[in-house]
């Protein structure tokens, strides 16, 4: 049922059912803006907008009149990529601060649980072996932030403010910058940001000068023994060049939570390396109310010719 | 030895070898501050003052002309508490700022450990199994914050920056508030802070009246299956009101850091408890050089006649 003001839109994904994940949320927030799985449209040409997560790529032959995709997720890659997105429909996502929040508190766990050697004290309580720990100054350890986008701020706040040592590479001069923490730019900023670090951790945006930037020589720069938290997107890691590091000692280990081919295969060596922290994509997702929220709002102001606050600039890929 | 204008101190612990945490990082800090075992003292009646840890009854006995008496750690009421120590010895303690960043970084990755179901994480990465799970936003859960002295105000800063939603129990206003971050001040302080918390990070003092504080009328007052997170002393706790509260589901479980009896008995029914995370009193410690630093400058203040910069208020307590 649409109101004669309505917009419709589409949902596109084969992995995720959108409307069992935002659906109350989108018509608790309006009846204006109107969501429909691709087998509830009737006529294809009034659909004006679609919600995506990983469209395939005959997703979008079928609506002739679309002029808005919105990623679901901050990460608008798969839509800047896809084969079958007409340069002219526009490209937008949602940006949760939640998200961010969520983001760093990942990061931080991760970073706190190899530092405080978390999994050693958890073998010694199940076998009630009391055994302190020596401990080094936050301050003496070197944290890497390759990114600093809205989760990358987050994380740069959050990193910081547990005491550590942080270096951030950055695309220009942080506005707001933390006290303490160093933030490069320009060509050499990731390996400034690598260079001795104890700690890696990736949110950077995937495009085609970030694609593979976690390798071998990446990798090569940092402390020994250090420790990767692999958040950005699967794309950015050559796994290769991951597993070698582990060899030889370039990195002590490395949390992943995204990768190439998602879920992770079964059979990948990755789920079965003792250096190795596996998780399923998890380290930050949009709350559905927000979702809505953004959504309603990018919808109404396409239906109004307004800007597109959520919108993504093509050129820059982010 | 000493040079004329030198003074001495004895380490007295029974438990910890302090020559061998401390006593590289004191003679690299000066030569005028010299530190001895008990039985390497010559003429007890030259001792100043002692650096201690969990002295015993009678540890304070041979030195007649003891001034002062230092703790390594930040807790000071095994000394204020002490029956050898005269009412006339100035009691002091180290401030190392690293030490409330360890601390911080403990609460809040016990806190994001919960939070974010690490365990069951790490459980599923065992079998290959990827099952994303859902979040909800930092800023939705409650954290109280019991305390906010050096360590307090850290673990407040750290939560904050993470997203929570923190509320304070402290003695006075704060004079750098914390942006967001709701302070309680007054003889309800702790019991409003904890109402409906669904996180209880305890790191008061040790006092006459905090006490037991961790007892069954607090856990109440939680939010259904809160988390514990316990890094003051071990006497701040009801050990059977936390093993109640567990089963009727007050609490969902507990970090435990702290006990009434340390190391904790291998036979103590916190290790086997499958709510309970059990950790060997490693919230935070000082660094030697920070404690040598500390104590150097304490001692020459003694030996100078000038303030004591560490110096602790008997009455107050802390």
């Amino acid at each position: 049922m649409t109101n004669t003001n309505s917009i419709l839109g589409v949902y596109l994904s084969d992995s995720l059912d959108l409307d069992a994940i935002y659906g109350n949320a989108l018509r608790d927030e309006a009846s204006d803006v109107v969501l429909r799985h691709p087998h509830e449209i009737d006529n294809p040409e009034d659909v004006r907008f679609a919600i995506c997560w990983l469209p395939n790529d005959k997703a979008f032959e079928s609506y002739p009149n679309l002029e808005l995709a919105m990623s679901i997720g901050a990460g608008v890659d798969a839509l800047l990529a896809h084969p079958g997105l007409k340069d002219e429909v526009h490209i937008a996502r949602v940006r949760d601060p939640h998200q961010a929040d969520l983001m760093a508190g990942f990061a931080a766990h991760e970073v706190l649980h190899r530092e405080r050697e978390f999994t050693t004290l958890e073998q010694n309580a199940a076998k009630a072996h009391w055994a302190p720990l020596t401990m080094r100054a936050p301050a003496s350890r070197k944290v890497a932030v390759l990114g600093h986008g809205t989760m990358g701020r987050a994380v740069v706040k959050a990193v910081a403010a547990l005491g550590f040592s942080v270096h951030v590479a950055c695309r220009s001069e942080p506005q707001a910058p933390v006290e303490g923490v160093t933030y490069l730019t320009g060509d050499g900023a990731v390996m400034a940001a690598a260079d001795g670090a104890d700690y890696l951790i990736n949110v950077l945006p995937l495009t085609a000068t970030t694609e593979n930037v976690l390798n071998k020589a990446l990798f090569a720069k940092l402390a020994k023994d250090a420790w990767l938290v692999q958040i950005g997107r699967g794309e950015h890691l050559v796994e290769d060049d991951l597993l070698l590091a582990l060899e030889h000692g370039h990195l002590g280990g490395a949390s992943l939570d995204v990768f190439r081919a998602e879920p992770l295969p079964a059979d990948h060596p990755f789920w079965q390396h003792e250096c190795l922290r596996i998780t399923p994509h998890i380290a930050s997702d949009s709350l559905p109310e927000v979702v809505a929220g953004q959504v309603v709002d990018t919808a109404r102001a396409l239906r109004d010719g307004q800007p597109l606050a959520m919108g993504v600039d093509r050129a820059r890929g982010y």
